[in-house]
C-alpha cells in the first residue's frame, strides 16, 4: 500500500517507469466469462498514443500489451489479470543532464525528499506514460460495462487554454487528434498550438467525461460516494488540478430551485446533478469535468535548485507534449470505467436481493449532449 | 465496507441517523499519547451547530460528544476511539410527510431504488446531521497535525451565490456565522441572505481551505496522490460538486511559463500547484477549494414522484439552511485534516528510514494568504 | 487501520475496553432488508456471559445490547449498525495493584513496549470482554445466513485438559454450561473443574465448530481463501494458539488415497477437508477445530518485573474464568459467521453472473457429526 | 479484491497460471533505498524449486525472476517492485485428460462451481506454482527484515508422515532436500520416500518456522493480531490444514501454571507463547508450526464426477510431488516474512514517537533451538 492500487473489488495494481523494462498492470476481480482478447485493450491504447499529430510528443512506442494471466481460451477466469507492455523507446540518454536538478512544475523536489532516491530517467514513475496502464485496464472495465449493462463512457476536448470547444456531436470527436467534439473549430486548434509552440511554452485544457446507462443505485453513501470516488479517479491523474460534477462550480451562484432537478414518470427534468445524489448514481448520465495543468516541461529557461541545494538555471528539452491535456481523454474515460465496475461489484455484493417496488424512471429528457 | 469508512492508516467509522438514537464513529489507528478531552472535540463541533444565526437552520442540538473508549487518564491509547453523540431534537413529526415521496434534489430516489428501504425522518443518513462526526472525527486528526508538526488548517468562505468575498484576514473569519474573512462585505451578506429567503429559494457557495506546515513528502504516487485523496474527501461532503488544488479550472487557461512553480534556495517563488506536485506535498501550503450545490430542501411546490412512480407535487418545508456552504468550513477543515493524518502515518510507515541529503526549502514566498 | 476491523464487505469495526464507559462495534455493509431487534442480539450475548455457572468468572453483566443505528421499523437498512453494550460492573479498584507489573501471560509487557501506554483497569482492550462485541456482530451474521441461506453454525466443547469429550448430541451442548455435546462426560467435567480450582491453577480447552449449508463457491483462491481467513479469525479470538481446518495435523500422518475426498453424483463419499477446497467451501460442511489456552490469570505467586524494570513476584486474583475456553464456543461461531458472511458477499460481488452446467453436488454422504 | 493481494502496507499481488504465459507478483510498498538485484530473490527461488532430488515433481524450470520495476541502480525507490518468472516447461498436453473431470482433493470442483470456466492446465491458478511467487516477494521482504532490525526467518520440517525429525542443528536444513535438520534420520526418510511411492500414494508433513529477533511490539490487538495474520499467511498455503502457534495444540492439557511464560530483568524463562501475547511480539523468537496434507495427485484409481456430473473413475498421473511439504519449508518462510515486515510498516505507523520508560527485555532465556 504506497497507493498503486485502484478499486476496492475490481482492483488495479500499477507498476513500472518510464524508462525501465516494461509497465504494467495486475487487475484482481474481473467477473469470470468476459471474452477478453490483447487487440480489446490494444483499441483503447491506440486512443492515447504518442506519436499520433504534430501536437503531440513524438515518443513513438507501440504500446503494444500483453495478456500474462487470468484469461484462458479468450476468456476472463475469475482470477488476476496481468497485462504487461514493455517499454521499447527508452533514449535515457536525453534525460541525464536532469538527474540533479529538480524540474520547476514536477514532482521532482517532493519525491526527492520523500524517497531519497529517484528513477530520472524520464520522470521515472511520475512519468505520463504511467497513464498507459490505466487505459488498458480502463478498456477491461469499459468492455464489461457495455456488455453487461450497455454503459457508454465518452469523452472529449471542451476547452483548449482559452478556447471554449462548443459540443456538436460525438462521431466528431474521433476524427481528430484534438478529441474535438466540433469540427469547424479544429483550424483554430491547430493555430493556436502552433503558437504556443512557437511561444515555447505550453497550455492547459479541459476535459468532459460521461457515462450513460448507469443504472440507478450505484454508489455508496457518506465517503465512497460515487462522486467522491470519480473525483480521487479523476485527480489522481497527472496533471488534473480540477473535478466537477454535473453543474460543478456554477452551483455556487445557482439557485437551489434552477438546482434541483425535479421528477416526473417520465423522467427528470433536467440533470444539474451529473447522475448523482447521494453519492449514489440516479440513473442519468454521468457527467464529469476536469482541469488539466499546462505542460511542465517547456524549452525555457527556469530557475530552480540541485541536489544540493544550490540555485540552477535549467531549461526541459526532450519530447514533450505542449499541451497533456489533448492526450488526456482515454485516460479520463478509464478512470471513470474504474469508479464504475467498482460500484456495479460493490452493488450487488451488499444489494443483490433488493427487489424495489417503485419502477425505475426512464433517462433524463435533459439528458446527454445527444 | 459499504463505505462508512474512511481513511487506511487512521480509519475513521461513522454511524447514525438524523432522527436515530445517536450519530457518532469510531477513530481506529490514532497515535498513542496525546492529550484528549471531550472538550478538544467540543470545540470544533461547536463551530458548526446549527441555530448559530439567523441564516442556518434553526435545529437545536447540544451536540454532545462522549468518549467512549480509546482515552485512559486522559491520554490516547492507540485503541480505537468511539465518539459518540445522542440525538436530541427528533422532531420526526415535521418529516412524515416525504416518507412516500422523493424529494427533488436528494438523494431519496437513489437510496430507494439501492436499498428498497429508507429512513425517511431528517433524510435519516443522508442528512447532514453526519457531517458532526466528521467534525468531531476531524478535530482528533487537527490536535495531532499541530502537536506533532505544528500543521494549521483553516478555511474561509470565499463566495456566496454571485458574490466574490476578497480574503482580508484570519482573524475575521471566526468573528462571524458565514466564516467569511472580510469584515467590510458582511452586510451585503446578511442582506444577499435575507432576500434568498424572502424568495423562499436557496443559494450555493464556495470555500477555501488551507493548510500550512504540511511537510514536503506526504502523499502517494499514481492513485493514492495527496490530491486525490483530498478530491475524494471534499467530493464526499454533502453538496459539494466541485473541487480545485491549486489554481484549479484556472490552469486551463494558464502558459506552462506561469504555472510551474520555480524554485530557489530561498523557497518556491510561487504556489501555483497549491501545495502538492506529483501527488506529494511540497512543503508549500495546500490550497483547495470547493463548490457548494445551493440546499435541496426548498419552501416551493416542485415536481416529483411517489413511491407508486405517480406524479406529485410537493414542498419541503422544515428547518433547514438556505445555503448549507455556511456551515461547511468546519466540515472542509476536518476533512481536509483527516487526509493529512491518514498520509503523514502512511509516509512514516514506509519512509522513517529516508535521510535525504538535501536540504528542504522553506515554505513559499508567495505561499499563503497571510 | 490498527486492525480493529474485521472483513473486507461486512466490515466489524470493535472498540471499547474492559473498564471504561462502553465496549461496542459498528457493521458497515449489512445487506438492507433484514428484519433484526436488540433480542436476536441479546440471544447471542446471553450464551457467552459470565456468571452462568460456578465454573466461569463471577463477573455479572447484563450485557444488554443497544442498536444505535442502522435498522429502521425493525429492518436493517444496508447503513453502518452500530451497538452499545455499556459496561457496568466496573471494580476497578480490584485492579489498581497490577498497574505497575506485566502479568505473565498477558498482553502486558507487548502492548507497554508497544504504546508507552496502557489501561491496566480488567487488562483494558486485552480483556475477554472485548470478545462480547464479536458475539453481537456474529449474531447478524447469523441471522442473515440462515434467512437468506439456510446456513447453520454450532460449536462444542470437544476437549477440556486432558478429557476427550466424544460428541453425541447437538441437542445436549445448549443444556450444559461447558457446551458438551456429551451428557454422560458432565460429572466428570465438573470434578476436573473443581480440581482445577482447588489447585489455584487453570487449563486449556478445545472448542469444535461446524457450518452446515454453505453452498458450493465461497471463498479465495492464493490468499483469502475460506479457510486462510477462518484461521485469521480464530486465531484472533483471545487465548487461541492453533487452528485446524478439517483434519488438520491429523493429516501429516495420512496418505493421499485417504485425504482426498472423492466425490460421486450423490456428494463426497468422506470430509478430511473440511468442506474447503483450494480455498473455496465444497458444499460439505465447514469443520474448524481450534485449541485454547489456559487463563493467564491465576492465584500463584509468579515472577514478574515492573514498570522499572525490577523483578517482582506476583498474584493475579480478582474474578476470572479458570478455563477461558468454557465460554469460547460462542465466541468461535460468531467468528465463523463473519468469515462466512463476507465470503457470500464477495463471491457475489465478482460470480453473480456465473450459471454453471454441471450440476451441485449433494452434501458429504459422511458429512457432519448428526 | 479477488483476494490476491497480501499485506496492508507491504503489499504483494500475486498472478499466474501454471501453464500460461508467465506467474509474478507486484509489490507496493517497500522501503526506498535498499540494495535489491535479481540475485538475492533467485537464491530463495532456488531453495524452493522442483527437480532438486528424487523425491520432488520432475517438471524442471530456472524459475528466472526478472525485475520490471521499482529498482533504480540496485536500490529499492519505494515504487511497486514488479516480479516476472516467465513459464517454460509447461506440457500442457499432459493435462488435457482432466479438462473434463474433477480431481478429487483438488481445487476442480469448488473452482468450476464458482467460475464456470477453469484452466485446468496443471491446476491453473491452484497450481503449487503459484507459491514460487510468494518466495520471490519473501524474498525482498526477508532481506529488508534482515538488513533493518537483523531479522533472521527459518524452517524445517519437523515431521514426515509418521516419523517425528527430533531438531539436531539448523546448519543441516540446508544440506537435504528435505529441509530436516537432523542428518541422522535421513536414510530412514528417503525410505520412506521410497515406499510411497511404491505404494503409488503420497503423504503428509509438518513444517516449523521461526523467526528470530523480532522487536517487541509489532502486531495489533483484537482483529489484525500478530499470530492471526500468521495463521492467515500459513493456511493460505497450499494444502496447509493446521497452524500452531507456541505450544499450539499442547495448549489444551497444559496448565496455565506452566504455560504462562514467566518474566525477568535477564528474560522470559520460557517461550510457551511462541513470541506472542495479546497479539503483539513479545521479542521472544516467534515460534510457527504448520500441518501440510498429502498430494492429493496419486497415481490410482479415485472415484470422482465429470463436467455433466456423472461418475468416472480417474487417476492423476504427471509429474508430482509425491509429499509437498518436502519443498514447503521456503514457502512458509517467506510467508512469515510478509507478514513480519507489514507490522514492522504498520508499527511505525502508528506507534513511532513512542518512547517507552521499561527496558526492553532482552531475547528469551529458554528461547529458540539453538
Amino acid at each position: 500500500m504506497s497507493g498503486s492500487s485502484f478499486g476496492k473489488l475490481f482492483t488495479v495494481t500499477s507498476f513500472g517507469e518510464s524508462h525501465g523494462p516494461a509497465i504494467g498492470c495486475v487487475i484482481d476481480g474481473c467477473p469470470p466469462g468476459m471474452e477478453l482478447a490483447e487487440a480489446d485493450i490494444q483499441a483503447e491504447l491506440d486512443r492515447r498514443k504518442p506519436g499520433t499529430s504534430r501536437h503531440v510528443t513524438q515518443r513513438r512506442e507501440p504500446d503494444s500489451v500483453e495478456i500474462l494471466s487470468g484469461v484462458f481460451e479468450g476468456r476472463t477466469t475469475g482470477h488476476p489479470i496481468a497485462l504487461l507492455i514493455r517499454n521499447q523507446d527508452q533514449k535515457s540518454g536525453d534525460y541525464s543532464k536532469i538527474a540533479n536538478t529538480f524540474r520547476p512544475g514536477h514532482a521532482d523536489y517532493p519525491w526527492w525528499q520523500k524517497y531519497g532516491i529517484r528513477d530520472y530517467r524520464g520522470g521515472g514513475r511520475s512519468s505520463a506514460r504511467e497513464t498507459a496502464v490505466r487505459v488498458a485496464a480502463g478498456a477491461v472495465a469499459k468492455k464489461w460495462l457495455f456488455e453487461r449493462y450497455g454503459i457508454r463512457i465518452r469523452g472529449f476536448m471542451s476547452a483548449l487554454g482559452e478556447i471554449e470547444i462548443p459540443f456538436q456531436s460525438w462521431d466528431e470527436v474521433g476524427r481528430n487528434p484534438f478529441f474535438s467534439p466540433n469540427a469547424e473549430i479544429l483550424p483554430r486548434l491547430e493555430a493556436y498550438m502552433d503558437q504556443i509552440r512557437e511561444e515555447r511554452d505550453s497550455i492547459g485544457a479541459r476535459i468532459d467525461v460521461q457515462a450513460c446507462g448507469v443504472p440507478v443505485g450505484w454508489g455508496e453513501p457518506v465517503f465512497d460516494r460515487l462522486d467522491a470516488e470519480i473525483a480521487y479517479a479523476m485527480m489522481g491523474i497527472n496533471a488534473v488540478k480540477g473535478v466537477e460534477v454535473g453543474d460543478g462550480f456554477a452551483c455556487v451562484a445557482q439557485r437551489g430551485s434552477v438546482h434541483g432537478d425535479e421528477l416526473t414518470p417520465e423522467g427528470f427534468l433536467s440533470n444539474h446533478a451529473g447522475g448523482v445524489l447521494g453519492g449514489v448514481s440516479t440513473g442519468q448520465d454521468i457527467r464529469v469535468r476536469i482541469a488539466i495543468k499546462p505542460t511542465s516541461s517547456i524549452p525555457q529557461n527556469r530557475r530552480s535548485i540541485d541536489l544540493a541545494g544550490e540555485p540552477v538555471e535549467m531549461m526541459t528539452t526532450g519530447r514533450h507534449d505542449p499541451c497533456v491535456g489533448i492526450r488526456a481523454t482515454p485516460i479520463a474515460e478509464a478512470m471513470l470505467a474504474l469508479v464504475l465496475i467498482d460500484h456495479a461489484l460493490r452493488h450487488r455484493a451488499q444489494n443483490a436481493d433488493v427487489r424495489c417496488p417503485t419502477p425505475v424512471i426512464p433517462g433524463s429528457v435533459a439528458g446527454g449532449l445527444d
